[in-house]
Parts: structure tokens; C-alpha cells; sequence
């Protein structure tokens, strides 16, 4: 008998995911002050949902690929002003630097969960009203829907392990 | 007698931009069959300039930022089109992927001359007329303008060597 290995279709590969669950509940907690709640992740699909701010952190080493942190404007600003303790609007200097560092702390944190030998880089920051997030043929993407109450926002997961077989390329059992 | 040290203005290091200027020239010279005039390098300003379409390559260890590669959306398609040998649109599925892979060329050909030990993130791809890239405070931002006969991009380098005393961060003589 032979078997045949089709290419199975990307599926959500919960190893991957729950470092960034946990990252984000942990840094919205501690460092906004704000609950959120998590929405089931799923696959990134066409069209791409569109967002005004986005902070971006590449990932490279034994798990590769990028990290986006994005939010509605008015989202951002709230989330901006709590994690920093004083009101922040789009055009302040520290507004950037706020989205920026919210990024690095949830990168960060699943960094650690995820375990290997990764790197991060520092965050780039993009505002402009309803950017689309390319999606890259070669890097299966999922979307993890956050809310609070003062917006929404999501987090992509970009990434994959290299060398590590995971469940989103093992054949199905 | 006492030295005081104040902290300097940054300035352009060039030992980190020249291999960024020979990798446009080498990779859109002999990837898309252009010819690339490079203007001169400048600190980026406020408020920062707009693009429509954005490459984004993160940097970490011993080189560690971001490097972003933007076009506004006419010269993005003609060099994207150029690039793959076919007509491209940027409601393609292999327009985001033409542009990453050219951040990637240039990113990838830049750390080959920078040295050291650094990786480099798979890109992430911005689509969004008029949006704009933050300068995060605290990394130094230069813009380098590059002209081509079928439109204008530019490569934003953001990154900086680290436990290496770089130029933009000596004492001056």
C-alpha cells in the first residue's frame, strides 16, 4: 500500500497561536490597565480587512516571519493615552513610540513562550487610514480578533518554526 | 581638564548606507532591468512623506532595526511588472509578494556588505494610498531617494549596529 502526501490545506496551529493569546491578555492587563477579550482566530482571507495603525515586528532565527499589532484610529489613541498615562493623539511624537512599544511587549512576551531561538526586531510603525496588510503566499497567516471596551483591535501571526514540523504542515492522521 | 559629552546630533553614517545604495543599484539593475539613480541620502524629517505601497524588512542581532522600501502605486506596478516579466496589477495575489521579495533582495544583498552576525524577517507588504511610516524616536532614520525612468521609490533605512560605536554616535574630534 502507498500513501499518498497530498499538500494539506493551512490550518491554525494552536502552538503557534496561544503565545500571542497570552501575550496580549498579560500586556493589555498589566500595562493599558484595559480587559480584553479574545475572538477565535482564524485564517487571514481576501479581501484583507483594512486598519488605520499598525505596528510591525519582524521575527527571524528558529521562527521567522512578522508579527502586526493593528487598530482602528480611535482605538489606538485610547489604547495609546492608557499605556502611556497621559492623552496621546495621532499627531503627538509619542504616539508612534507608544504603538511601537505595545507591539514589542506582546512580540516579546510570545517570544519567550514560544521557545527557540528567535529574534525580534524593533517595531515600525504605520499610520495611514485603511492600510491593507499584504497577505504573503509563502507564510500562512492568522488573525487573532481582540476587543475592549474602548475598540478593537487585531493581531496577525505571520510566522512559522523552521526545522520544527508543525500541526499546519503535518499529514492529517 | 573634564571632556563633557553631549549627545551628539545624529548623523548619516555611511558605513551603514553605502551597502544599502549598492544593493538597490545591483538588485534593480539585474532583477528588474532598470537603471536606478540614486539621490542623496537625509535624515528623515517631519512630517514624513506618504507612499502607497510599502516593503518592510526586519533586522535583529548584530544589526538590528527595520529597512522599508516605498512606492507610490504607479512605479510599484511598473516595477513589480518589470521585476516578474508580466503585467502586474496591485489587485494581483503576486503583487505584494513582487514587492517583498524586492525588499528581500535588498535587505539580504545590504547584509552581506554591513558584516556581523544579523537576520532578516520575512517582509511584510503595505498596501494603502497615502500612509505614512513613523520614525520611532529612539533608532536613527535615513531616507535614501531613488529615481527610476518609470517613477520614483525610496529605501528608509532604520537600523543600527549594535556594541559597535557607529559614527552617528561618536564623540566628536
Amino acid at each position: 500500500m502507498t500513501t499518498t502526501i497530498a499538500t494539506p490545506p493551512p490550518t491554525i496551529n494552536p502552538k503557534l497561536i496561544a503565545p500571542f493569546v497570552n501575550a496580549v491578555r498579560s500586556v493589555f492587563r498589566s500595562m493599558v490597565n484595559v480587559q480584553t477579550t479574545i475572538n477565535r482566530p482564524h485564517l487571514k482571507c481576501e479581501p484583507c480587512p483594512a486598519h488605520d495603525v499598525s505596528g510591525i515586528i519582524g521575527f527571524s532565527g528558529e521562527t521567522s516571519g512578522s508579527v502586526v499589532v493593528s487598530f482602528q484610529m480611535a482605538a489606538a489613541e485610547k489604547l495609546a493615552s492608557a499605556f502611556a498615562g497621559t492623552a496621546i493623539t495621532s499627531d503627538s511624537p509619542d504616539f508612534a513610540d507608544a504603538i511601537g512599544e505595545l507591539a514589542n511587549m506582546i512580540a516579546g512576551s510570545a517570544k519567550k513562550d514560544l521557545g527557540g531561538l528567535a529574534n525580534i526586531s524593533v517595531p515600525s510603525v504605520i499610520i495611514g487610514r485603511n492600510h491593507q496588510l499584504a497577505r504573503l503566499s509563502d507564510v500562512p497567516c492568522v488573525v487573532v480578533p481582540c476587543s475592549t471596551p474602548v475598540g478593537d483591535f487585531c493581531v496577525e501571526v505571520n510566522i512559522k518554526m523552521n526545522n520544527v514540523p508543525t500541526s499546519a504542515h503535518e499529514v492529517p492522521q
